[in-house]
């Protein structure tokens, strides 16, 4: 499946129309599925649907089953495809058989049935909740130049190639403290971007990211750093401004969180200590 | 709860670091539950959490009820409040008492439990499934000048004062053929600000808003296409890009779609001919 569609459009300049074509981000639903033997309806149980951007979805599963707390290890799994039964529908369902010996918490995801949150929070009614899943602080002595921080933005821009043509996707990249790329990804969600970075790094057996650090193109809620935590990441760096959880998280997870990186600067909320030249 | 939380944050431009006192944007979870009864747990039944920033909590989950169509007129709600049993969490679980005659088709919203969508799409594996809520094309008259398209951003802006503080929250507004301003929302996630604006509209009678437009602060998702079509809107302008499957319905909606708003320029992906001028 293309990451991008092509359309007609008008386009409008103070009262001028001009009909051209343009390419719009991709989005379709992505069911994924947890099987536990043969495929077949009896020993499958759906556990999320999410609006996603095609493309990496086994890593998309891996990474919310992982970041959920769901599986800890690349040996829990069997195997992770789509399903094929249904042409009308092939690419948007995928089905990850776990081992048997695998112990899934149902009555934890089960707790709060129906959700519409942005996160893989669904099913969580409070802080304290989000906190169960949580470890502990993360331990890392990953540290990073300022110089280094304000270059990222750019140099992400630079190859989020679908992003430059639709305007439409979230992208999360993987850096180290020399401000190498190692990985990015792109999703019109922004934690479908951060799941599908961490499932790439949890089947190349990277995990925990301790040595680091995450950068995300929108804003930080609180989802998006109890993910990097699960991940081990001790460093989040993101284009736009934090909520009040997700700084309160950062706190305890111990993650450096720099918010509105742009134009040479950015905002610390926690854990400053790991950006250099600090006070 | 306040709108805004205070922090003590670095602000770092170039190499040098300032401490200095900033505000962010409030999250914390609201789970809605609903009730068919005296409040107490074994009448009541939890259908969706969401993180949101507190305030016009009703308003959120009146507008969730009616755009998952759970609700279909203000009558089918006896009450509408805050749970107060737990200290700890008030202001955290809001209890919707609905009319005996109700009949909430929990089979539909049972049929994916586990969620992680950023909408209210959860629980809908398919576009059928996401279609199968929506109802004839919106007939309305509604014609705008690209004169006060082109103005709507920054008489948003102007009135957002949340956003300008902290950088971090949405907004939802309802305007007329005339730019004027009716209604705005904010909320750290864009569908529940398009939630709070439409449940305000669905408690103050004014559904279906086919003499209105809604302008939204970020990206389109098909989400909010969704629940702008379930409140009767015919017109959706946004700052940001539309997703595909946003395009596809908003065609199959004759909703008109405005995205990149901004510097006098904008785009027109579906239903042009609301705009004046036009071709």
């Amino acid at each position: 499946m293309p990451l991008v569609a092509p359309v007609t459009i008008q386009k409008i300049s103070g009262e001028s129309f001009v009909e051209t074509p343009d390419l719009l981000a991709v989005e379709e639903p992505l069911e994924i599925r947890l099987g536990f033997g043969p495929a077949n309806d009896r020993q499958q149980r759906a556990v999320s649907v999410t609006m996603r951007t095609p493309g990496h979805d086994e890593e998309l599963a891996m990474g919310f089953l992982f970041t959920e707390g769901i599986i800890q290890q690349r040996t829990d799994i069997v195997s992770c495809r789509h399903c094929v039964q249904d042409s009308q529908k092939e690419g948007n369902v995928i089905r990850v058989e776990l081992q048997p010996d695998v112990v899934v918490d149902w009555a934890r995801l089960e707790r709060n049935t129906f959700a519409s949150s942005s996160c893989g929070l669904c099913g969580k009614a409070t802080i304290e909740a989000v906190m169960a899943l949580a470890r502990d602080p993360i331990a890392s002595n990953f540290s990073i130049e300022p110089s280094i921080v304000h270059a990222l933005p750019e140099r992400i821009r630079d190859t989020q190639r679908v992003f430059a043509y639709t305007g439409g996707l979230h992208a999360a990249a993987l850096f180290d403290s020399e401000g190498k790329l190692l990985l990015i990804r792109e999703d019109i969600g922004r934690h479908n971007a951060l799941d599908k970075l961490i499932g790439a790094a949890f089947w190349q057996n990277w995990l925990p990211l301790n040595r680091y650090g995450v950068f995300l193109s929108g804003r930080i809620g609180v989802e998006l750093v109890q993910k990097s935590w699960m991940g081990g990441i001790p460093f989040i760096g993101a284009i736009g401004a934090p909520s009040s959880l997700a700084v309160q998280m950062a706190h305890e997870a111990e993650i450096t969180l720099a918010g509105f990186v742009r134009n040479e600067r950015f905002n610390l909320y926690s854990r400053p200590n790991r950006v250099k030249g600090q006070g």
